[in-house]
C-alpha cells in the first residue's frame, strides 16, 4: 500500500474550507489515509476546536498554533486572508525544517506579500486557492465533497521547490480537484471579476433595497423575483471573510470595479437615449458567455 | 359543475408565459375546464404557432389577431412589452362588447400610457404581471406550473370594473398563484429593484468580462467561480424581452441605477481607504435581507 502524501498535516482554521479538507483528509478510501498519515486542527476559537472534536474530523486538536505545526511536514493555513500574516509569524519558528506552507485563501498577491519577507529558507512556500465555496461558514458548514471537480490554483512564488508544489497539487487530486499553477498578480485579476466583483455587487444591491422607503422595501422581500433572489444568496456570505478579500485585492477589484461603472454607465446611457442597438448587443455578449460556459461544462 | 370562468381565453404570443398559461388553462384538474371553455392561440411567429398545434396546447390556433379575439371575453397579450402598444391597437375594433382586455407585461406604466388612450368604452382593462419565468423563451420552453406559489401583480386603472379583476384575479388563482392589487408607479419602482436592475448588472458584468483581455476572458470562462455564474444564468434572458423592459422602465431603472452607484462608489471609497466598519456593514445588510427572505419563504 503506498504511503500518503504527507506524515503529520496540521490545518490551521477549521471553518468551511478547513473543515472540508479534514473530512476528505480523514477518509480511508482503500483502507489506507492518502492525504496525512495523521491530521491536526488548530483554530483560534474554542466552539470552532469543541466542534471538530465532537465531529471527529481530525486525529488531534492543538488549540496552540505553535504547538499544533510541530513536526508537519504540511501546514495548509485556512483562516481569513486578513488573518494569514499574523497567524504565519506566530508559527514560522515553529515549522519542521523542510516544511511545507501552503494556504486555502481568495487572494494571492497578499498573501506573498506578507509571507515572503519572513519566510525561512528552508520551509517551502505554496500558496493555493481552492475555487469551491458555499455561503455558509464554520465547522459544521464543511462536507468532504466540496472540492470535487473544482479548480485549486496554486501561485508558488518562482524558485519554489517543485516536489513541494507537486505535493500539494496532489492532495488537491486527492480532494477530487483539478490544480493549477498561475502567477499571483494574474489569480488576483481572474478572481476579481468572476468572484470578488460579483460579490461587491450583490452587497451593494441588497444595501441599496435596505435604503428603500419602507413600503417599497417590503415589497422588495415580497415580491424578490429571480434576479434579487439570487443577489442575496451571494450576499449571505461572511462578513468577515468578504472584507478581508476586498481590502486584499484592492487594486484589482477597483479596477475591475471602474470597469463596470463605464459599461453600466454606457448602458445607462443607451436606455435614456433609446439605443436599441447597444442595449441587444449587450444582452447577446451576456447569453454568448452563459453558452460558452454550458458549453465548457462551468454552469 | 360550476363553469369557467372565462368562455373563450385568447393569448396572444406563445412564448414562455404564453405557452404556460395555455398549457395550465388546457388542464381539466376535476373532468371540467376551470379557467375557459375554449383556449384560442394566436402569434405573429408561424413558427410559434406551428409548435403550439404540435404541443397541443391550444383548441385553436388562428394567427390573425384580429380573429382570434372575435368572441373572446379575455384576452390576454403575452407578447414583449414593446409590441403591446401595436398588438392592443390592432385588436380594439374586434373585441367583444364587455370584453376583458389583459396583459403579462413586465412594466405596467408604459402598458398603462400605450393602451388607456386607445381603450373602448366597453371593455375593461385588467393589466397583470405574473412574477415567474426562467431564463428560457419560446413555446416549448413553457410547463403547466411555473406559476405556482408566485403572486401576480394586477394594476388596473382607477374605475375598472371590479368584477373583471376578480375575473383576472380568479384565472391566476388557478395557476396556483396569489393575487395583488397595486398602483403601477409603485409597481414600477419595486419590480425595478428586484428585477429589472439585477438583469442590468449581470448583463453588464458579462459585457465586462467580455471586453478583457484575452487570456483573461478565456481564464474568466473556465474559472467561473459562484458569483459570475450565478450572473451568466440571469443574464441568459431573451435580449428582445430584455430590451424592451428597460425602454419602458427607463424612469424607474434609471433612478435606481443612480442610487445602485452612489452604494457602489461608497463601497470602493471604502475599500480604498480600508475603512473596516462600513464595509462590514453593507455585508451585514445583504446577510440580514438574505434572512428575512429565507423567514418569508420567498428564497
Ligand atoms: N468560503 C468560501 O467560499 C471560500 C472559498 C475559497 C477560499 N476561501 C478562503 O478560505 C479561507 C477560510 O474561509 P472559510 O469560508 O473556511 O472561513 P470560515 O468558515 O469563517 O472559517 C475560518 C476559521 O478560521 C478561524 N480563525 C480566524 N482567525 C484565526 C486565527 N488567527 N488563527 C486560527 N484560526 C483562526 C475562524 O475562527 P473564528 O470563528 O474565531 O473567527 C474560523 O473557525 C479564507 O481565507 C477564504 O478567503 C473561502
Ligand atoms: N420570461 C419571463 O421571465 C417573464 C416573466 C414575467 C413576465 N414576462 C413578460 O411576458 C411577456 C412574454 O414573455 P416571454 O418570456 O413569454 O417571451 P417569449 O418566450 O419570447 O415569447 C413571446 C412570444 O410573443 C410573440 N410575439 C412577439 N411579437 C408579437 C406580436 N406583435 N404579435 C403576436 N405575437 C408576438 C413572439 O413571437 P416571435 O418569436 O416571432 O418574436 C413569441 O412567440 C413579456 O411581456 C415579458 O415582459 C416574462
Amino acid at each position: 500500500m503506498s504511503e500518503p502524501i504527507f506524515k503529520r498535516l496540521t490545518l490551521i482554521g477549521l471553518g468551511l474550507i478547513g473543515s472540508s479538507l479534514a473530512r476528505r483528509a480523514m477518509q480511508h478510501p482503500t483502507g489506507a489515509r492518502r492525504i496525512a498519515g495523521e491530521i491536526v486542527a488548530c483554530d483560534s476559537s474554542g466552539l470552532a476546536c469543541d466542534r471538530v472534536r465532537v465531529l471527529g474530523i481530525a486525529d488531534r486538536v492543538e488549540p496552540d498554533a505553535t504547538l499544533a505545526v510541530r513536526d508537519a511536514d504540511c501546514v495548509v493555513l485556512c483562516v481569513p486572508v486578513g488573518a494569514l500574516g499574523d497567524v504565519a509569524a506566530r508559527i514560522m519558528p515553529h515549522l519542521a525544517p523542510g516544511a511545507i506552507l501552503s494556504d486555502v485563501g481568495s487572494t494571492k498577491q497578499s498573501m506573498l506579500r506578507e509571507i515572503e519577507p519572513i519566510l525561512r529558507a528552508d520551509v517551502a512556500l505554496v500558496p493555493g486557492h481552492p475555487l469551491a465555496g458555499t455561503e455558509y461558514s464554520g465547522p459544521d458548514a464543511g462536507f468532504s465533497t466540496l472540492f470535487e471537480n473544482r479548480w485549486c490554483l496554486l501561485t508558488p512564488p518562482e524558485g519554489t521547490d517543485p516536489g513541494a508544489v507537486a505535493r500539494v497539487a496532489a492532495m488537491w487530486n486527492e480532494c477530487g480537484a483539478r490544480s493549477r499553477e498561475m502567477d499571483a498578480a494574474h489569480h488576483d485579476r481572474v478572481l476579481a471579476i468572476v468572484s470578488h466583483l460579483p460579490h461587491l455587487l450583490a452587497f451593494t444591491i441588497c444595501g441599496t433595497a435596505d435604503d428603500l422607503a419602507d413600503e417599497t422595501r417590503s415589497e422588495v422581500l415580497e415580491f424578490a423575483a429571480t434576479g434579487f433572489r439570487d443577489f442575496t444568496r451571494i450576499a449571505a456570505s461572511d462578513p468577515v471573510m468578504w472584507r478581508d478579500i476586498f481590502l486584499n485585492n484592492r487594486e484589482a477589484l477597483l479596477e475591475m470595479l471602474a470597469r463596470f461603472t463605464e459599461d453600466a454607465q454606457a448602458m445607462a446611457r443607451a436606455i435614456r437615449w433609446g439605443d436599441d442597438a447597444f442595449i441587444v448587443d449587450r444582452i447577446e455578449r451576456g447569453r454568448a458567455i452563459r453558452r460558452s460556459l454550458i458549453e465548457l461544462n462551468q454552469a
